[in-house]
């Protein structure tokens, strides 16, 4: 992959991330989460003038022209999938209380997102996602891991964890109780 | 939930397949899932429009003026989605042909949506998604089922398959030989 592509994968993930995490913001009211939906928008917002700005350097030549209006367009596109999930999160965040049943309705969903920070001497401190099979012992999947001031986007097998990495997860509603002894230090 | 829920639920729902569908279209250059997109965007325009319409009308009361204006807020933010999930699905019917590289970019992604048709006489036939097991034994996960003109979103253990469903799935790149015998009738 070059830049361009690097930066459009990324852009499509973090929009994706954002979307889980400011509906999730929304069904727990959380302004911790909608906060973090803001700050992912700025990166958002970064790489897709990046693309802008490839794109026109680029299609200065016939052969390019093409590519660049479609890398221009889809960029566009994700950047305002990410403009909505911020209005999204931008509910929670002026204090409008919600009346519970528009949460009712969205927690419905089938898809519940998942914050769990995982604590030094854990489990699964120092152990790929491949050697502990979190997914398949407890239907929990990690969709992003934040570390520090990085995110690591759609972790695999490979992806070790460490202790005070922050892991946004996929999974059942009932699945808190169930990752909570994999991720408590000892 | 009530009938605004309901609504509010199911453009969410609407909108998340959606962009799974547009991704999909564009990676696969598939003008049959991209026009899906279209399809489902008509839906979403008037399960907006049915959303605020509602709001109007009951905003008269001062105790659900906050609410009608939440609810504006999060469907024009979920209308925007599916606006955007539109425009990805364009490119792709416009025949504008895609650079290898933009595609490569987007299937490097960590999703793989499938779409597949179960036959009459096949495994799945008759059974529920609990019975079969097939998220555990296949990795595929089954986010929405097209029967006829209706959709169903987010099945659970308890939804029966028929033949003739089609299935949309998330999984692993190389699930489809693995899932495939379970939906070809003998």
């Amino acid at each position: 992959l070059n830049e361009d592509d690097r930066r459009l994968l990324e852009m499509k993930n973090t929009s994706e991330l954002m979307l889980d995490l400011a509906y999730s913001s929304l069904i727990y009211q959380n302004k911790v989460i909608a906060k973090e939906v803001i700050e992912l928008e700025d990166r958002v917002d970064r790489l897709h003038e990046a693309i802008i700005r490839s794109a026109l350097g680029k299609s200065k030549e016939p052969k390019n022209f093409d590519r660049s209006l479609i890398m221009i367009k889809i960029s566009d596109s994700i950047e305002r999938i990410a403009d909505a999930a911020l209005d999204i999160a931008d509910v929670v965040l002026r204090d409008i209380e919600l009346h519970p049943v528009v949460k009712k309705s969205l927690e419905d969903s089938d898809v519940v997102i998942q914050k769990h920070v995982v604590e030094n001497g854990s489990l699964l401190h120092g152990k790929t996602l491949g050697e502990i099979k979190l997914a398949t012992e407890t239907g929990v999947w990690v969709i992003a891991i934040r570390r520090g001031y990085d995110w690591i986007y759609g972790p695999d097998e490979g992806t070790t964890i460490s202790g005070g990495d922050i892991l946004y997860a996929r999974g059942p509603a009932d699945s808190e109780k169930i990752i909570a002894p994999w991720i408590k230090g000892k």
